[in-house]
């Protein structure tokens, strides 16, 4: 049985590691913080047995062979530690400490398996700091040329290559130098849907797709006493404009289509200076690919109609394409089963978020295991589960993971 | 007459007094940069045999006695050498030394008048870094006590009492020390009437009211790939909202309002995290105090129930509040007499823009002119006016100061 107890210690003091003065917890991907909770997190995989390996892009791996046959594939779990900014503790870190505690698990029942199990800790998930999101486990599965990640500037101007290796991160190790048997990735909703419902255990059976870009509008800078409404070329305005327009017609409350503009800003930034430049970023999510496409092209369009009547020019600049992705049916049904054995309610779920599971699925059978979340609160400090649901969590994933692992 | 010459060398030096490597102009008041372009001036004040005074709040002004007799009152020139942004060379600093010049241009030709001629660079008239704009001749006037003034926390939470210590300008003296027989503020239009009408000069009989406000709402971070539209507290969404608002509706083109909204920051400011708060400000103007007062009121509605359809909440706070005024008469007509005897186009025009005159305006007869501003660019780089034009104001700057001294 799982030790929820050494569980939500392990959560508790993760989450204590990049939490500032001011109380918020900022582990940004590459960051001291984030160095720090790798360190925490390879010494427990140590304490544990594990055979612990660092690849270019600075996954940790993991790994524990349990007296498996030489050369079987592995059974992999994981997540990621990176938060992003005033995060909660749970999103990513409940996957990986459950994933170790499920090790500790099986190690302590004596439990004899025919596959070795890996636990996954991959880079940059969040995506707030380097861009794309799910970054290491991309690279991992093969879709994208270590080197080409090591290059990505983050939003503070320092690569990733630079930062992991500051932090000691820059392993030697081959990304995908373990090819799993199948995935399995643990994670507290983020959303609504289970709490609503009552329902204990989420078999995530597919997960939408994302689009990630960022836009340059450029106006011009003037007074903002002499100029007349009709001489401007506010670049802010029309950003405005736009993100009015993402919400009117784009994704309206009660559609599926999801659009945020988290990050916006002007240039130069004076209260009495119409804004000569601005720059944000708009994240598009819908489950169906066709809509997800149908969303770009209608806000492109109407940031081109919004833009060309203010006298304001346009770059955009695609940071992150993923389509939607259907999770492994055995699995699901696996987890399913898992569930209804510990009398354990359970529903069909999709992902409103991104994993590293949607990474992992290119390259073996994947799926995910979600569990409730208070409020449907997320990426925020409030982001909250119950002790007894991590622990319900916990055991699907144990149960899960052996009999895959069997 | 001018020495135009000079006067161009000298605003070409102070407007490289705070560029940066990177070519931008950036001299905030309270500055280091501010620090060292008042040395400048007050270096050249005393060049010219001039008696130099700093007040409680920063204000620097120069006396020049003439051989007046005792206890006239002067007729004060000024303006002001802090810059915004990305600054021009003019806004400003123009008017302080073609003042300057007007005083040499009297002392080389031995004029007697019979009343000193006081030359004053007030502290923070752009309102950039402190608000309101204007503070300094607002002190001055008698408008708000030094000591609130001091008490203002800047932009970068400094206060402006610790800003003007740390450049050594917090003077003894008490704001409006001497007490001006006139006052008259030579300044670019920063707009685009004089040069689209072909006039030489703006004799300006009003300037508009201004209204800046700050806003700070608060909605709920959440995650962008989890929350359903309907569920979502986006503050940054009903910022943009009401910034399109502003433009369809409270200032429209072609209208008298003016509606800017110059700096808008999102928090936590991630690209995949609704914004739980925004801050952003507002300048508002009109000629008119009523339709200045009716734009204030249906934005706050408009701002309201936006706020209330996303479950967000709006604090307001007010910086700066300021009535149009009307200039006085018996100046102005001198200002349109001195262009007539140089043969210089002059019209009556309204200043878009706030100036230290207003402030003034309070204590004193006052009064501006002005030169065209090239496409009517300014709070901009490419802010620019022909030297011609800047040796014309200046001349007409000559006659009146001396028809109002003599
Ligand atoms: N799980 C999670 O929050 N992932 C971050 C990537 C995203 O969905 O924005
Ligand atoms: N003249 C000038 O640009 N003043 C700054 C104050 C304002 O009008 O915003």
């Amino acid at each position: 049985a799982i030790d929820a107890a050494t569980l939500m210690a392990r959560l508790q003091r993760l989450g204590e590691v990049g939490r500032g003065a001011d109380g918020r917890l900022i582990r940004l991907a590459g960051s001291e913080a984030d160095g720090a909770g790798r360190d925490l997190v390879a010494g427990w995989m140590r304490m544990a047995g594990m055979e612990v390996t660092v690849d270019a892009v600075g996954n940790l791996v993991g790994l524990w062979r349990g007296g498996a046959p030489a050369g079987a594939a592995p059974v992999m779990l994981g997540s990621h530690i990176d938060t992003v900014i005033d995060s909660g503790i749970y999103d990513g870190c409940y996957g990986v400490l459950a994933g170790l505690a499920v090790i500790e698990a099986l190690q302590a029942a004596g439990t004899r398996l025919s596959r070795p199990v890996a636990l996954a800790a991959f880079t940059n998930e969040e995506g707030v700091r380097f861009a794309p999101d799910m970054l290491g486990s991309l690279v991992y599965a093969g879709g994208m040329a270590a080197e080409a990640a090591l290059a990505i500037h983050g939003t503070d101007g320092v690569t990733l290559r630079e930062a992991l290796t500051a932090i000691g991160y820059a392993g030697d190790a081959t990304p995908g130098f373990l090819r799993p048997h199948a995935y399995l990735e643990l994670h507290i909703e983020q959303g609504p849907v289970l709490e609503h419902e009552g329902i204990a255990i989420g078999a995530v059976d597919r997960l939408q797709g994302i689009s990630w870009q960022s836009f340059v509008l450029t106006g011009e800078a003037n007074h903002a006493g002499t100029t007349p409404m009709a001489m401007r070329r506010d670049a802010g305005l029309v950003a405005a404009q736009a993100i009015a327009f993402l919400r009117g017609r784009i994704a309206p409350r009660g559609g599926s289509t999801l659009a945020t503009v988290g990050t916006l800003t002007l240039d130069p930034g004076a209260i009495n200076v119409i804004p000569g430049m601005v720059r944000f970023t708009l994240d598009l999510r819908d489950p169906d690919e066709a809509r997800l496409a149908e969303a770009e092209r209608g806000f492109a369009a109407e940031l081109q109609r919004l833009s060309e009547a203010e006298g304001v020019s346009v770059e955009s600049t695609r940071l992150a394409r993923f389509e939607p992705v259907i999770f492994d049916a055995g699995i699901v049904a696996q987890v399913e089963a898992a569930a209804a054995r510990r009398s354990l309610s359970c529903r069909r779920i999709t992902s409103g978020a991104g994993h590293d599971a949607q990474m992992m699925a290119r390259i073996c059978p994947a799926a995910m295991i979600f569990v409730p979340s208070r409020g449907g609160i997320s990426h925020n400090p409030r982001e909250f589960t119950e002790f007894r649901q991590l622990a319900d969590g916990a055991a699907v994933l144990l149960d899960s993971a052996m009999a895959l692992a069997r």
